[in-house]
Formats: C-alpha cells, sequence, structure tokens
C-alpha cells in the first residue's frame, strides 16, 4: 500500500505547528521496533516505514492528528520507545506514526496510584513516585526506555510479576483515557474491566492518551546472584523462593549454564560452568534468604546493596528479554521463545525439555505469578537453524503440556491469546471504523469480513 | 503441684523493688487466657492459677526474675495480653506468672522493619510504624489488645495472611532476642531459621524480651462487606479474590449464614439468609473489585473509606476467632474448629463439609496464603454436644483429607504440628534443663524420658 501524495500532502498542512518529521532516515529509524530479535519476522518487516513521524505535546494535538487522518483516510500507528519484539509499532500500510514520547508527565501521584501520561518512561515514572515511597509494579527489562504506553499497548508482565502477576490482571490497570479514529475524534475514559479493551492491542483500537497505574511500595531492593552447580537445584531454588510468601521480591530469574557466558560485564563474578539465579530481593529479607540459599547449596557470588543498586550495571538489565539481548550481542543467530510451564512444583516437564534440547535451547527461567500461583516461565534462547525447526520446537512444546506466547508473529492474537478478544474487536469496529489504526496486527479485524 | 512457700518467699524477697501483684483475685485474672472457647479446655484448666505476677520493666529484671526462678526451682509461665484459645499462658503448676505488658516499647522502625519489645500491642505498633507509612504484616482479630511477644509465642497467622501467609514462613520473623533459664540465666539472639526454636512454643523455651518483624506497606484500607445468595458463590468469590495477583488484601473472609445473625451491631447492613464476604481491600483496588463482585452476582452492602475505617467496629473484629467470640456471646455452647481445606480452586471438599454436617457445623473461612497458594482455612462454629462427638467430627475432616489444626489441646504439639520439633526440644534442653518454663505444654518434653 502506497499512500496517495496528495492526501498526506493535505494532511501534513492540516497540521501544520506540530512537531513532525519527515526528513527519511529519522522517518526510517522511528519505523523501527525491536522486531529482529526474530528471524521471522526480520524479513516480513525490514521494509516498513512510515511517511511522516508526529510528536504531539497534548491530548488536544493528538486529537488533531486524529480528525487529520480520518479526514484523508490515513493510516496511523502509534509508538513509545520502540522497545517491543513483535513488530508491534511497525506501520505495515505506512502513514502517520504518532511517537508519544513528547507526553511524558506524571499527573498525579498518591500512596499506591498514579496518573500518567503514555511517553512517560518506566524509569522516569519511578525516579518521581519513590519520592513519595512508591514504584510502578512490573517493568520489563527495556525499563530505562521504555514507556508505560508502549508497555501497556504491547507488553504483558516482567520484572514485578513474579508478586504482582501480569499487566492482563486485575488491579494491575486501572483507568486509560484513549483517543478515537470516529469521523469525530473524541477522547474517551475506560475504567474497570473496560480498559482491556485496549490494553495489548498494540494501538489498533484507539490512542492512549493518559493510564491510571497502580504503584507498588518501593522496598529497598538488593541485587544478589546465586550460583549453583546444578540446574535442577538452581530452578527448585527459584520456584521454592516464588512460593515463599513471606519474602518480598521482585526478581527472580533463573541463567543456567551456559547463559552466564553471555554477560561479559559480570564475567568476574559468575564462576564457569554454574546456573545463576538473578535476584531482587527487599534488603529486609537477607537473612531468611540466605536459609533458602543453604537448602539448595546454592554460593552468594554476587551482593549490591539498595544503596548501591543505582550505580553501575542493574541486574534486571540481565533479565526477561535483556538475556536475549546479551546473548544476540555475542552470537546474533541467536533468537528465544517465550514459554509459561505447568503449575507443577516438581518441575517435571521444566526438567524434560533441559534434557531434551539440550544446547539448541537454552533454558532462561524468568518466575511469574500466574492465577495466584508462582510459575516458571521460560524465554529459552534458541539457537535458530531454519522457521521449520523453531516451529517444531514450539510444537513439541505444545504438545507436551508447555503454553506458548509466540514471539514470530506481529499478529496480536498469534502471540499469546490464539483467539480472538471479541471486546477488542468490537471497540475495533466502533472507535476505528475505517480500520486505520496500526492496520494489519489484529487478525480478527482481517478477517471480519470472512476473509 | 504445689510450692513449698518457702522457696516463694525467698523468691520474692530476692525481687524485691521489681512490679509484684499478690494479690489472690489479680493474681487468678492474670493466670487465664480465652481458653473457654473450649469445652474441653474448660474443665482442664479452670482451676490453674500461678502464685505471683511479675510485670518486669526491661531486660534486667527479666534476668533477675529467671535467675530467681532457678535458683528455688520455681515454674515461669509467660504472658502477653492473655487473649490466646488454648491455654497457652495458663500456668499448670503455678508458680511465676510473667506478665510482659510493660515491655512496650518499639524500639526503632525503617522502611520494611520494625524492633519492638514483646509486650507492645500490635494496635500500638501500628500507631507508630503508620507515621513511616508501614504497619505490621499480620494479626489475629484480637489486634487491638494482643501483644506482638504473645502473637509470636502463641499465634500463627490472622488478618494479612491472605497476603503473607503464616508467622511460620520465613521472612515473617527476623530475630528474637530471649533469656534463658540455665543456672546463670544469659539473653541470646537468634536469627534466620533460629527463630522458629521459640516461634509458637507458647514460652516453653526461653522468655522473648525483643523481637525484629518486618513491616507491610500500609495501604488505605477499605472496609467492605459483600452478600451473595449462595454459599458456594461466596467461597468461589473468595478464592478467587484471594487468588488475583494483583489485588492488594489483607481480609478476605466468608461468612456464610446463619453467621451473620450473630453480628448485632452489623445487623442492619446485613440481609437476612445470606452468605457474606468481609474484606479489607486497598482503597485503590476498588474499582477492580467491583468486577469480581459482579461476577459472582454478589452485593456490596456495607463500605467504610480508609479514612472513616479508624471510626465505629472494625469489620476485621469480627473475622478469625472473632466470628466465634461473637457467636459464643449469642449463644455460649458454641464452640469452634480450625482447618485448612486443600489446594482445590473448586473448593469440592468443603462443598461437601458444607453439605454433610449442616448447621452442625457452620462453615466460616479465612483465606490464607500457604505455600505460595491461596487456601481457604475455616474456624468452623461448632455446636457442641459431647467431646466423642466433637472429635468425631474431626475425624470426619481427616478422614476426608482436611488437616485440623485441634484447638481444644494445650499442648503445642497437638494442635497444629501433630509432631515433635526436635529443634525446640533440643533448645529446651539446653536453655531450660529444669523444665521450669510453662511446664506441661511440651509433650516432646514431658515424654523425653520415654514416660
Amino acid at each position: 500500500m502506497t499512500l496517495p501524495t496528495t492526501n498526506l500532502d493535505a494532511l501534513l498542512s492540516d497540521l501544520n505547528g506540530l512537531d513532525l518529521i519527515t526528513e527519511p532516515n529519522q522517518v526510517a529509524k522511528l519505523s523501527q521496533d525491536y522486531y529482529h530479535f526474530s528471524p521471522v519476522l526480520t524479513p516480513q518487516l525490514k521494509d516498513k516505514v512510515g511517511d511522516v513521524v508526529i510528536r504531539p505535546a497534548n491530548e488536544a494535538e493528538v486529537l488533531r492528528v486524529a480528525q487529520a487522518c480520518v479526514n484523508y483516510k490515513i493510516p496511523l500507528t502509534v509508538r513509545g520507545a520502540g522497545t517491543g519484539n513483535y513488530g508491534q509499532c511497525i506501520p505495515l500500510a505506512g502513514g502517520v506514526i504518532l511517537d508519544m514520547t513528547r507526553m511524558s508527565a506524571v499527573k498525579w501521584m498518591k500512596p499506591g496510584l498514579a496518573c500518567v501520561e503514555p511517553g512517560a518512561k518506566l524509569a522516569a515514572i519511578d525516579k518521581q513516585t519513590r519520592d513519595i515511597g512508591w514504584e510502578i509494579r512490573m517493568a520489563p527489562s527495556t525499563y530505562r526506555t521504555a514507556t508505560i504506553g508502549g508497555f501497556v499497548g504491547g507488553g504483558s508482565g516482567g520484572i514485578g510479576s513474579v508478586t504482582y502477576g501480569q499487566l492482563r490482571d486485575r488491579g494491575n490497570l486501572l483507568a486509560v483515557r484513549v483517543v478515537t479514529m470516529e469521523d469525530q475524534p473524541r477522547a474517551i475514559e475506560l475504567r474497570g474491566d473496560d480498559v482491556y479493551k485496549v490494553a495489548h492491542a498494540y494501538g489498533t483500537n484507539g490512542i492512549i492518551t493518559e493510564l491510571e497505574i497502580p504503584l507498588a511500595p518501593a522496598y529497598p531492593w538488593t541485587e544478589i546472584i546465586v550460583s549453583f552447580s546444578d540446574f535442577m537445584s538452581a530452578a527448585q531454588f527459584g520456584q521454592t523462593l516464588s512460593d515463599a510468601d513471606g519474602m518480598i521480591k521482585k526478581l527472580v530469574c533463573i541463567c543456567p549454564d551456559p547463559i552466564p557466558k553471555y554477560f561479559a560485564a559480570l564475567k568476574s563474578y559468575l564462576p564457569e560452568g554454574t546456573h545463576c539465579a538473578f535476584l531482587m530481593i527487599s534488603e529486609t529479607c537477607l537473612e531468611p534468604l540466605n536459609e533458602f540459599v543453604k537448602d539448595f547449596k546454592g554460593t552468594i557470588v554476587y551482593q549490591k546493596s539498595a544503596q548501591d543498586a543505582s550505580r553501575g550495571a542493574a541486574i534486571a538489565e540481565y533479565s526477561w528479554n535483556h538475556t536475549t539481548l546479551h546473548a544476540r550481542s555475542v552470537d546474533p543467530t541467536i533468537t528465544y521463545l517465550q514459554t509459561l510451564f505447568p503449575d507443577d512444583k516438581n518441575l517435571q516437564l521444566l526438567e524434560h525439555m533441559y534434557h531434551h534440547f539440550g544446547d539448541e535451547v537454552m533454558m532462561h527461567l524468568e518466575f511469574l505469578r500466574y492465577g495466584g500461583t508462582a510459575r516458571p516461565a521460560s524465554l529459552q534462547l534458541v539457537r535458530y537453524s531454519t522457521e521449520e525447526r523453531l516451529n517444531e520446537i514450539i510444537k513439541y512444546h505444545e504438545s507436551k503440556g508447555a503454553y506458548i506466547f509466540n514471539p514470530h508473529t506481529y499478529l496480536i492474537e498469534d502471540g499469546g491469546m490464539k483467539m480472538v478478544d471479541t471486546a477488542q474487536l468490537q471497540f475495533k469496529q466502533k472507535v476505528d471504523p475505517y480500520g486505520l489504526l496500526n492496520p494489519g496486527k489484529m487478525r480478527a479485524w482481517l478477517e471480519k469480513d470472512g476473509k
């Protein structure tokens, strides 16, 4: 699809005075995200670029952009910092890239709650809310650069999920304000379960302009790495610690051998050939933590106090998909999977997969709460050969009862959900009747007319 | 057992200058707790009294008392506020009652942690720690009067356990200082797993003089009562809410019909014949709570904001064993059980028991976290007939897989543990070689010489 130039010119003329970027290199750069973690997505997405980047300063400007796009039937794709990995913000049909990073205010905050603009970086929100003793509940490993709007629009969980579950869980997102793409665009507020109409919808059915999010107490987080001589001790340690109701934790990440080898900056701390647990634990829980370490015959090889945690590399930056990032910086042929293992305290399927695939699928565990119980998710590192083999690996996992959230698709439904979210589709039909918002990403929309 | 008067006189003379109570009515009153909830314990304990009550002001005085008791081989039974229900602090062999309520200081506090003296009342600790935004993690329904030393020495969990589990879980008690009853009494500090040598040991193996406890963030707790037209909807609502990782909660208590009838002060709020959920939920989670209420077709019949929660009756005072208290104030023949139901989200055994016993065993649920999962515990109200029938009811529960923490025994092991705690016994052998501390309560000690 290419846009009629006359329409684009008319749009630019209508939006005179806004912060517009048309310089092709900059537009190309702001058309990208981190889909290149996937060798499957790369050829599908690498040539996709928008026509213009617009950086609104407030909701009134968003409304102006929405009106102009509706008037000229020009696609609009919203982006935050572009740290997603599934091509969430790649403009498949060109048009306007709406870069939200200028709308970055924390509008208000109080104990347990904050109201923020979508372009606020996660770390920047924390910097403000920690002044009153609170912080955001969960964040991806791209915490320093990612925006809250991008996280809610395209993410699911991360550091903090071992305590608070997923963004999807009630209580983790309280309200959103969205601008519609109707004939007369307007801003509407969604609260309660209505927030899920637009959460994790990749900006396909509304432009988020404000979010009300819960805050968690800002415990003094100590960063700790514990090494273990065998994989299952490390994994069981992770499960047991995650299940420990009296222990305050933010990260329980297990990087079995050989993954620690990819972490150059931490090399001196990580004993060769060991399996490491990367933890963020409240300083107040350090003594009981030692008892768990003893139980599983681990060794604490790295420890950074909460006070020092702001200096140097944060161990959270080796967790979640930053594990993949570090591995790929050494070996760019590596890709990854996203897997939820069953609720089984013995971790039998996990153990099976660890041995079954050996070095081809390197286990990397992130414990998270799912339906009230801590479970291991795995962002396995995969030594990629072919798409067929990757699909075989996925199918094998699914056949054994491990749930795959496929990161090698840009379709919302084909990632985690596997089925059409009727509420999201109906909301799109209402607020984006012309299908201009991030076209091509919602399978239900593409197939709605029986195509 | 009666004490040689000469020994007691010698002890009183040695302890001249301390706060001593010998007036018989006062001593008798301070020899009591709330064992009368149990018709089994009542005849066993009703005549037990100490010889003298001593109220130490500091650890140095505790050491003086311990030394005198060792010198004259006089039993010593520690008590806090005497709110226990198993006769934990009833002096089976007379002697000294050590009333710790004068040692009530909060020695220091910081985010997530406090150091307190054992006689500090739970509510009084919160009053101070809330100034810095924190509060104790869990408390029994006797929160206003109970002491922290008594709770740790004789309790297990309560309001707050739906989030933090039990006192027994690592992280919920960080250190204790205890005075021994050796030939030369001394104060020693126990940290890490060593705290469990004396926690829930009824003061049989050390006199707690200081505790380091974790603090939880003081969320703005809203009090809510939701009514349901059928029992299983109320129970499933409780399970689902307890499993909701994004919801901040402190109390999920289900009082099915007819229990609400016993709550006179709340009568106007509780619709006749309904099954009620008593909740403490962070104000920040009220909107998502409404979605759960809708899912289970409940009706919010009572709501008190966090700001107003300090006024009037607290709904927590209708939960845990205060449920029993209110029922007994209407019908003193009622007693109770303590049951942990299996980890089964369908609550099948619970449903079975509800129907099986009908009005004889009135279900009352308290959700708590146990090993990383929320489960219903039940403090059922039992219409008592005979001890035999009570034991039959207990046996039936056990035969079906419900775990009974028998509240009708004063022996530590026969309540919850069912087996000897070797660490507690060994610690007693070391620090109380003459068996003077709360004699008669530790089965392992009584049987240690093959008796």
